[in-house]
């Protein structure tokens, strides 16, 4: 069955305000097998919001109208509901009484009432948690059945009134399904040649919704399958994951959702090695993407950030000859900075990063993006030159991205 | 006139993912006096796609199509504007050109060609930060003229190319009004107690729309006005910006929008002095927010992350006696890591945090969110005690919150 959610009130049409309360909705609906297909945000006007209402009764036979129940004039989601379905709204006594009582001692002007009128058939969805209560619609439009649900709009009262009143009405009704899902993630692959590489696989598995998602440098694929039982729809979210792992190769860091960050840390601790880092131009972006990661100190020692060349030698004892012949952008100090850290920490792992993040410092021998990682065990060091595009905190971004990466592929291999 | 943003991506109909851009979309429009009165968000099928597409053209004079541009097959934005507004796609022979030099030297798959097709009459809007260009088409719809734009879902490439191609654009076709805006930042006031202190100010200012928002560890006011001139509108919000920033008394940091890190670093430099951190449990969340600044380099120097007890010691020169005696999260340790780093670095002031962070490493004496921060220049060395809220992410926030904080308070005083 398919859902809407229309999300009421000019406050989410500013720069300033969002719809959230839909993202905890949609995570309730997908357990219970319904999925999401359109959301609307709309503000506190009449003609737009029965506007609204209608296409969406016309597309979904599920609408969630979200907001409007309030007391004030603004608040219109009753009436526009009542206009779009042709129904009356009457006021009711109960919620009169009701509405009484929660205002007990207290003044309650004249538009409270308005939280009392309810739509012809509606049921009434009891608000522990404010003064406007839901409703409850099992109706028609156009010859179709509709389910019409108006919940309160602050996430306090919204979330616990979905999940108590609403969910449950729609267990009853909805065949139970059961919906399996895995997150994978790789990085280092643009998304048009992962895509390229993976159509074929899921276009495959037509009972398996395949998502790409491409942000924060890395390929998310988010698989979904629903199915009467779930060992069924676990077992083919997981025939194809296997498919698509083995596709990926080396690229694929995580089979079940985790960061980046939570890999490197798992392998770190699992092959007992300790890490510290040295950052220039990511100035502490990589050490506090490890640290984000709770329990990392197991692992993780600390490091320095050598912004100045004077703390690029006093902490990691780069020779002021080598800063001097080579610049403190190339291979050779990446190198010695990655070395020193890992030598004047004791840690068994140093990571270094230097390199031009930007928007000024470049030049046409190292213009903006170019960046040395380096990456030093007892043995040996290497080190990589990259080139990023983008602005300096894409660059820093990737710059961190690529020092992770190398330390994961090292404590893989 | 009426604009309609509509998010494409099945994505931002799961719980994981959620359109931002349109925010900032909302911002340039109202600039220019374009207000959003509808926001759809709408999955890769095509048949949905073009019933939105429809709909919106209805019901909005601008409507801009965000996503659903990119090389794969579930990017479908193209061909449903094309198939709703009853035009054709052709292929562009300029924009393969474009692409062949964006590849140059690497593999182009074939499906990148889509990125290539242009509707009948658009403009091609050129993409500085990805393959996928952006398409602008002035058309009629139902015997009404609407401008349609396509810009790509990925914020890096959206947000630039909207406000260098559709913006101007926009602009020579919308009557021009003036609107002037502020915003007033402050930090450590609640946001209950700023809106008591405020509201009997601001609503005395009726043609100024006032917003008071809270996160980030920060309040932001935002002013705006509109007038018939922009002096007349400007002198508006100015006047209450001034009333405002009286009785936000020192907790008001920027006046004109600008961020905790740049009024910090604005006067380091203006005030000549220099930075270094150590941190411990915000692991560098400190250094990296401050180095987000482009020319940061000119008055921060780097810092040690000092994770474990022994870089504690081996970066700050901590006596161990003075860690064993105290423990690492104590009023002592933190000042002598703030004075250990100051003068290791030679910097002119030496910050430092160390806390508790959890969800772990909490007791009945130390609990999780039990924060030290300390300042030091070469006269004192100060400290203060903090006890966060929340979660790890947040509690980091907020000791990093704290440090810019002192710091901002010493440089000003």
């Amino acid at each position: 069955m398919k859902c809407e959610i229309i999300a009421v009130g000019s406050e989410l049409l500013t720069p300033w305000r969002q719809d959230t309360n839909s993202l905890a909705l949609t995570r309730m609906l997908n357990q219970i097998g319904v999925s999401v297909a359109f959301k609307t945000i709309v503000g506190d006007r009449r003609n737009h919001l029965v506007s609204a209402i209608r296409t969406a009764l016309a597309r979904a036979d599920i609408l969630i109208v979200m907001g409007g129940l309030g007391p004030t004039e603004d608040d219109l989601s009753r009436e526009a509901v009542a206009e779009a379905l042709d129904l009356t709204l009457r006021r009711d006594n109960a919620l009169i009484a009701a509405l009484s009582i929660r205002f007990a001692g207290r003044p309650m002007t004249d538009n409270n009432l308005k939280q009392a009128d309810l739509i012809e058939g509606a049921t009434v969805l009891p608000n522990a948690n404010g003064t406007a209560p839901g409703q409850w619609l099992d109706t028609g439009f156009a010859g179709h059945r509709k389910l019409v649900m108006l919940v309160p709009g602050p996430p306090g009262e919204c979330l616990p009134l979905f999940a108590e009143q609403c969910i449950p009405r729609l267990r009853e009704i909805i065949p139970l399904r059961h919906i399996a899902h895995r997150t994978l993630k790789a990085t280092f692959i643009p998304e048009s040649t992962a895509d390229a590489l993976l159509a074929p696989i899921y276009s495959t598995f037509t009972d398996v919704e395949t998502t790409i998602l491409a942000g924060n440098c890395e390929i998310q694929l988010q698989l979904t399958c629903s199915k009467p039982s779930l060992e069924a729809a676990q077992q083919r979210v997981d025939t194809l994951a296997s498919r698509l792992e083995e596709a990926l190769e080396e690229h694929l860091f995580s089979s079940t959702g985790e960061t980046l960050e939570q890999i490197v840390l798992f392998y770190l601790e699992l092959k007992q090695e300790t890490l510290a880092v040295a950052e220039s131009c990511t100035g502490g972006l990589l050490a506090q993407r490890i640290t984000s990661v709770s329990g990392s100190s197991r692992s993780f020692l600390g490091g320095a950030i050598v912004y100045s060349d004077a703390l690029k030698t006093a902490f990691c004892a780069v020779p002021p000859a080598l800063l001097e012949q080579h610049g403190a952008v190339s291979a050779p100090v990446v190198e010695a900075l990655a070395q020193g850290i890992r030598q004047r920490t004791g840690a068994s792992l140093g990571v270094a990063i230097t390199g031009i993040a930007g928007p000024g410092g470049g030049s046409e021998e190292k213009p903006v993006g170019r960046v040395y990682v380096a990456l030093s065990d007892a043995h040996r060091t290497q080190s990589e030159e990259c080139n990023f595009r983008g602005d300096r905190d894409r660059i820093r971004l990737w710059a961190t991205q690529k020092a992770l990466d190398m330390l994961r592929r090292r404590l893989m291999a």
